[in-house]
């Protein structure tokens, strides 16, 4: 079995909260969310860090690089359902390392921990090769908001 | 953040395969799969691996025992497209604690590994309480099966 | 081939609109939103139409009753694409015949139209036996909301 | 309400057959295939007919030509559930004008008619402007596969 142990990303990060309406499709036969839709709720989540800080798909793009997923995890903790709103937080936990590690947390209305969960994407050149060392346009990113990073 | 450190389960296994073709609409806007679709993956093999063994959800609902995801982890290796055919992997291995943990394996036609990642599954009754030991029901399945299990 | 004729539904209606965000995944390998997510779009337009004016699915089940869709239909005028904000236009048009007909709309920020469609949902009992007149708390439903249906 | 009234295509058609097996997150919270993936199982069709007869997304490409969906409908008669293996028919209808019409039926193992639909995709170039002769390659499709041509 192979498989690879990621260390806990470090503690600080920026952080960006969006809301999803949990879909009529998206449950399933036990009328609760389908595990893996909670994988597209960490995307509406990284989307929506995305656009607050300028960091999207096409933002990346333009700067030649492409940032595919390496590793995603996710613990459930509670079931979600037809009509619930949840809260996705996202946060970006800036490291030494050429990688953007989100780690998630999706919360029911009564601010309940429903799943939390972590991704991992690696920079990219356009044809797929891997990019050893901290992009500059992303340094700059880092730099840009540094003061918005919370220290918990 | 909060995040549970998942041991490796033991390296014994139980073992069924099965083949998914890539859907037009599960590759993105960079013409590869998006990377939630490996956990539908996942769930063919797991779905495979319990309709060879008998361990489908209603198998384990006529017992009185719902099995709720608890975990899901992947890591991404390499890109499938749309229109290959890949071979999903997937291995239940008996542990001592009352619970299902699968590892999986997706594999190009080439046999390139793709994608590997863990799902664990709690027991619980209908009512969502979890079970803290391992059924009766998954212990004589554990037997049935004793003479398949592969000691790598 | 076997083919069911719908007649247009009636010209007047209820509206409600909503909006929708167009997910990462949801666009295809050529960029563009795959054809089958509009009837995801269709299904938020129709709950957030149900949650107005109360025709949710738990409000008409409490009723002891279950509306199956029974054809659905989508004409395509332009493509949608990651990121896009769409205002669905969801209506009912109050008709004689036991059903709940619905017309959509799918626009694009700039007002132009993407995708209209149709879906019809019959009534049923909770065995899914159809009911062949309109059931009387929908009668009711259609008395109570009269002064709000718009005469085109 | 803007619709289109599609003409039932001419009766003759190239056919083929596929099977799509229901997974695990396509049954909503009613325990049966949620109306929309039956765009998939459709598409799962055209692809299957495409690999067969040499008409997929990539040889139209190759020749310069998207076929992308300008309508799609479908008539729900029975429901599908989870672990159904369905079988697909999909009919490429020939006609004059310059589109692809192909029509569905999704059936149960019995054979019992599940849902039956059309979709309908025109000719464009690769910046979208549509195409309105027949091109000559598909012209040269059509004129290879003649033989296999039902009558009905």
């Amino acid at each position: 079995m192979k498989r690879r142990r990621w260390a806990d990303p470090p503690s600080r990060y920026l952080e960006e909260q969006t809301q999803v309406r949990v879909r009529f499709q998206e449950v399933d036969g036990l009328r609760i969310v389908w595990h893996g839709h909670y994988l597209t709720y960490f995307e509406e989540g990284r989307l929506a860090f995305g656009r607050r800080f300028g960091l999207e798909y096409r933002d990346v793009l333009e700067q030649g690089y492409v940032i595919p997923l390496v590793h995603a995890e996710c613990d459930y903790y509670a079931p979600a359902r037809h009509g619930d709103v949840l809260t996705v937080v996202a946060r970006l936990h800036p490291e030494a390392a050429a990688r953007l590690t989100f780690s998630f947390e999706v919360r029911a209305e009564d601010q309940r921990l429903l799943a939390a969960g972590i991704t991992v994407q690696a920079f990219t050149d356009p044809d797929g090769a891997l990019v050893l060392t901290r992009p500059a346009f992303y340094e700059a990113f880092l730099e840009r908001w540094a003061d918005q990073v919370v220290e918990p």
